[in-house]
């Protein structure tokens, strides 16, 4: 018999209503003859809630009672959800993480996946029990409940359909799955039907919110095939897998855009070993994370050093390294706000030549400057100005062929 | 050192200031010299937000599940209260049910204590922890979450002060103590400094809700001390006892008072086996909780059977018993709500004969006309009519000298 892992986030549990929906579509998976194990997430808004809670109690909550009581949430959605079974006439129990066998580390509030002892899964679906898991949480060696951190309850799923050797996991969401680009961009955008790990991490750091990526990765890592999918409707959505050869065919597989990035160049700065770790390390001790980082060729001794930040961080960023553009005589400090990334991925580009030149000519073409350049195996990254973003998404959505239509005609419309 | 158990209801615990004012009784507490554990219920309203949610989902939510979600409430106000404790400077660990080794039997939201394993307790006390644990719930044999029923805080509080060996039980609630009568109708109502445990468990059964009787007959059992006193004010409160011999000194401890009563008489009915049982069954399938019963003498082969059960209940009693009444022949079923019941108990009626005689005449000379009487060892309960339930506790709380005033003059008033 088939097992089937089927993760349901927040918004897809929010209301009673939902609950009871999310309960009648474990009772068809199990009666299309499948073994079903549920990944719950806490109810939307009550992690929020608890967080607050938290807060209004201590400045700074120590994460093992942070842990402690934000894994509350999710163990009060998987009661719910049982049942909810029950009541539609099902057969369903509860497990929280511990009792689930989710072993972790003992980093709180980011915990690691040690090691899953299934036992009780198994014997509770053997059972024909619908088995509902909470997510985002495990024990530590201690016997301390821990949470994953985000995107915790799809690691949970993908980790658990690995560890059950599940014939299918599936994560619901509030999307159909993965696009070409963001429908609300590009109006032709196309549902993906399957995406490599790879892609879909590169998508995921480029912007794209379907995925954490650190259950792609884990993904990726265990081999673990899952498709995302929506809550609300019957479609199939996206697969994501190990790459195959068929899928090089395919030059890009997707289009990302980050907005609200900012733009830092230290200018003129002495090309030596150190510069641009003492940099860095000014920036990550304001908690600034930097995505793009881009030198320049040396000419003469300097250099310069370009990296992309989120916006709301420009202003802590230019007070952390004023002092450092002087310490190491550097030019000056050039920033620039209200930038975007336009990322373009697929692991087609390792097999197909020129996929830069085509997008760069594309772009220069549609009048598009181009300030920054990145590249990775797999994906091309650039920085644009933001109020370009959206047509040099739909120019490059076209160039690359990403709107395939399938003119599907009716034929009844055909013969009448 | 002391080794000393608090617990804080839901009311304590309700808001953040409140968790920090408990935060801060449980630091003092350590400061004073002792070792503390804190048993915490639930956050006012988090309970019945939780079984709204239940009943939403669920027409008949079974049990092992209900369980689970209830359980969620009392495991975020431990959190809660470990981090505001921690804030606060001082140094605590929250510790569900389970964790800190509170075995129960099977019986889901009624589950019994069956054994307590407070290594670990011992061990985060050894360490100057303040363990805060979560009331009301505990771990069954298979490993799954239980809850203790209605009081169920009071009465993990008070086994662990049990199963610990404790110098010390205070179950802080939002009275100040266990009093004579109820404040609010006798204004000269005393606060007991000590009150034996079947006292309390009487006055808990005839409308005292200070506290609920299981927890008050496990402290019995085991010989637990235990004081009732304010989460708001620093007062010693009242402290539930074995009886000592000074006890019965008194005659009479205390007067409650158990409003919305109705009277219920089956008439004239043969005195046969077999026809009370036949009675009581019926209201027992009915769910509906009997209280005083009362069978006159049996005159001509027939007798009259009265009890007593809540006004709400008097419909569908009544509807239950009609068929009953013609299948055994009575002459009819008498009813009436509005009634009253007037308790008075104390361990002194032992050693003190005549509290009856008293009692009645004392209520006789009020023009109080008493409709039912029943008597236990230490408890003479009589119905009255509703109206007369206030007056029938001040004559009686005069009667037998309750609010004995100390006349406590200022000195300082004197010498001016």
């Amino acid at each position: 018999m088939r097992l089937i892992v089927q993760k349901y986030g927040g918004t897809s549990v929010g209301t009673p209503e939902r609950i009871r929906h999310v309960a009648r579509r474990l009772i068809e998976t199990q009666q299309s003859g499948c073994r079903v194990v549920a990944v719950i997430s806490a109810m939307a808004g009550v992690t929020d809630n608890l967080i607050k809670l938290a807060r209004e109690t201590s400045p700074q909550p120590e994460e093992r009672e942070f842990d402690a009581l934000l894994a509350t949430g999710e163990q009060a959605a998987i009661a719910l959800i049982a049942m909810a079974v029950n009541a539609l006439g099902g057969k369903a129990v509860s497990l929280t993480g511990a009792e689930a066998g989710i072993l972790t580390d003992r980093a709180h509030t980011r915990a690691k996946i040690a090691n899953i002892s299934p036992k009780q899964i198994h014997e509770l679906l053997a059972d024909d029990y619908i088995v509902v898991v909470a997510g985002f949480q495990g024990q530590n060696p201690d016997g301390e409940t821990t949470t994953l951190g985000r995107g915790g309850s799809d690691l949970t799923a993908i980790a658990l359909a690995g560890a059950l050797n599940a014939d299918a996991c599936q994560i619901f969401t509030d999307v159909d799955g993965v696009f070409t680009c963001d429908p609300r961009v590009v109006t032709d955008a196309q549902k993906l039907e399957e995406v490599a790990y790879d892609e879909l991490l590169e998508m995921a750091g480029a912007g794209s919110k379907v995925m954490q990526s650190r259950a792609v990765e884990f993904a990726k890592k265990f081999g673990v095939e899952f498709e995302v999918r929506s809550s609300f409707k019957s479609d199939v959505g996206t697969t994501a897998k190990e790459e195959t050869a068929s899928m090089e065919d395919v030059v890009i597989r997707g289009i990302s855009v980050d907005r609200n990035q900012a733009k830092v160049t230290v200018d003129d700065v002495r090309d030596e070993a150190g510069i641009a770790g003492r940099i860095f390390s000014v920036i990550a001790s304001g908690n600034i994370s930097v995505d793009m980082i881009v030198q320049s060729v040396s000419k003469h001794g300097t250099t310069d050093i370009s990296f992309t930040i989120h916006e709301n961080d420009l202003d802590s960023a230019t007070q952390l390294l004023t002092p450092v553009v002087k310490e190491v005589q550097a030019a000056g400090l050039i920033t620039k706000s209200g930038v975007a990334k336009l990322s373009v991925v697929g692991i087609g580009m390792r097999s197909h030549s020129g996929v830069a030149a085509r997008l760069f000519d594309c772009l220069g073409k549609g009048g598009i400057n181009i300030q920054l350049i990145s590249t990775s195996e797999i994906k091309i990254a650039v920085v644009i100005d933001g109020q370009d973003a959206d047509r040099a998404a739909r120019l490059t959505h076209q160039e690359f062929g990403l709107a395939k239509f399938v003119t599907q005609k009716s034929p009844l419309t055909e013969e009448e």
